[in-house]
């Protein structure tokens, strides 16, 4: 048995539960009070029958986890159906999916009544080990991706790793992109965790502790700064290239191996710039290797790479914020000019690849 | 020269200025840093050649005031228009209007970027005695009105009186029913007050008092529940049965105007529940008929408003949620059934006027 993680939140505290039914825990929350429920549809799909008893009949709203469907009007049209099928305001909405459906469902709860209660059972690896936590909701306008959304955690992530059985190799490798950035940013012990564990993840029982090990890292960071002003910055590691490497591939390259790849970029980086040592350098591309996706940085890719690093969101200037390192546990903010240096460090890395 | 009121939230405190010149504030704040307007289009009309030397061309917003616009599918257009405008996270949005303009603005400001700085120049009398504190922003789907929202006030709130020289009488009388409500709820010195200087109200000086007292009161009990959640719900004196008549005259009966009528008829509910005795619903009806809409109370409008009561948001049962008086500063919450003895006591009510 795992304790309950509880976490800290100027919106209000709320809590991560593991459980091992996950049908059990449902079937309590369905039985307090009035409940919605917003679905994958691959979920839906592969446990119909254990859900179809659990909820009600015309209260479920099946969703298509896209990209897409992240927008204003997909909300809308949630909305209207919650307000049609008459939803009051003490009534409770219950998300199970991943990043995408959390997305949904949280931006939705954060505005529907000004508020209202919200559960979510995260199903893939990436919301499980990291999106769950932390109060952040999305949503893409037209081109601009994730410029919109508030704060709002749910009140209460129910957390079943049977969930996990059934994700893809990709699916599953994103969600470790992830742990191994947490744990690099935590210390030398966490990376060295990781260093070990990393092999073992297909064992539920290691996974299940990657999760929790991870989300107490995370829980710490997003507690001292949960609107992301200062510290919560650097759960960016890795993301502002990882970021430019999905665009480049046309997010070919899932979310969390693309941050795996971002990760070693900006080690190397660090490196160029001798903030960071080469055995640190070394030691901490132990664990990135392993969750290296099956891609090679190109020449031909270097110049959308920096068109897509200038459009990045983060960057208020004309220069990069980048997430830079001195080793495991030592992450420094940094602004670096988009110039010739650092195409030359981008070109030189690709080299080592 | 008025005090600054420093209003406190969980969100971020912020303060109320009271402002000589709207214009001057305006060239100072734009000075700051980059600033990106939304202006109601009669704002905008009445002082173009004041607004003109003082904001930047192309980072105007021009917005019709219409309730069609406090959409989803209007926020979009005008997210559309800021990410299109290249507007960076921190960048401050300055909105001057009413509030539909407020409700729009104040929107957008909560989601985009997850929130970024705004300031607001109410310009209408229900905007500066009223909505421009209190952290709500409304939006409407579909026929579901104000049932979309956050909480996410201003950082800065800048009051100018003379915006109110160019008011219609009908937006004067609206601003002037929640300036009687909330001298209502606050006392009977407060009820003296509004009393007293009702008749006055045509006098700046008088009218500007009357919108910092307002102000004060509803600053103490916002204070004391930002959230709604049991105190703040005072402030909906007025408004179960407002909301239903301006729903009943197809809101030809302008907002604070309808919340007259509503303060007299809960009034009159009290009294007959024995719960307000005669000699207090007599005075507390004599700033209510000053300000008492050209509108009559026909037998053939008892049907249509009960259907309305019914619809009621707040009503989150069979019951109806309303404020009921013991007399000035005396609100207390209630659950009434909406029986055949309601709708009795609503059409006594409607002979008494």
């Amino acid at each position: 048995m795992y304790e309950v993680l509880e976490v800290k939140s100027h919106i209000r505290n709320y809590s991560v539960l593991f459980a091992d039914s996950f049908r059990e825990s449902l079937g309590k929350d369905t039985q307090e009070k009035r409940c919605f429920f917003i679905i994958d549809r691959s979920i839906d799909r592969i446990y119909h029958e254990q859900l179809r008893d659990v909820l009600h009949p015309g209260s479920c709203f099946v969703v298509d986890a896209t990209e897409e469907h992240k927008s204003l009007d997909y909300v809308k049209a949630v909305i209207k159906w919650l307000l049609g099928s008459d939803i009051k305001r003490n009534d409770r909405l219950i998300a199970l999916g991943g990043g995408i459906i959390q997305d949904i469902a949280g931006f939705v709860s954060s505005i529907l009544f000004r508020g209202i209660e919200w559960f979510f059972y995260p199903t893939t690896l990436l919301a499980q080990c990291d999106s769950c936590i932390g109060s952040k909701t999305s949503l893409n306008v037209g081109e601009f991706k994730n410029q919109l959304g508030t704060y709002y955690p749910p009140q209460h992530i129910v957390l079943d790793v049977n969930f996990l059985k059934t994700l893809s190799t990709a699916d599953t490798r994103s969600g470790l992109g992830e742990i191994i950035k947490v744990h690099l940013l935590d210390g030398p012990d966490s990376l060295e965790y990781i260093r070990s564990e990393y092999d073992h993840s297909a064992d539920p029982d290691t996974l299940k502790e990657l999760i929790f090990r991870s989300l107490r890292i995370k829980k710490t960071i997003i507690e001292e700064d949960e609107f992301d002003k200062d510290r919560r910055n650097i759960l960016n590691y890795g993301h502002t290239f990882g970021h430019a490497i999905e665009s480049v591939t046309d997010y070919k390259v899932s979310h969390g191996q693309a941050v795996t790849v971002g990760m070693d970029i900006e080690n190397y980086v660090s490196f160029r710039l001798q903030i960071l040592p080469q055995g640190s350098l070394d030691l901490m591309r132990v664990p990135i290797m392993k969750n290296y996706p099956d891609f090679q940085l190109e020449e031909e890719h270097i110049a959308p790479l920096l068109a897509a690093l200038s459009k990045d969101k983060k960057n208020v200037d004309e220069n990069l914020t980048v997430i830079l390192t001195r080793g495991a546990g030592e992450m420094i903010k940094m602004k670096l000019p988009l110039n010739d240096r650092l195409k030359e460090y981008i070109n030189d890395y690709r080299k080592t690849t």
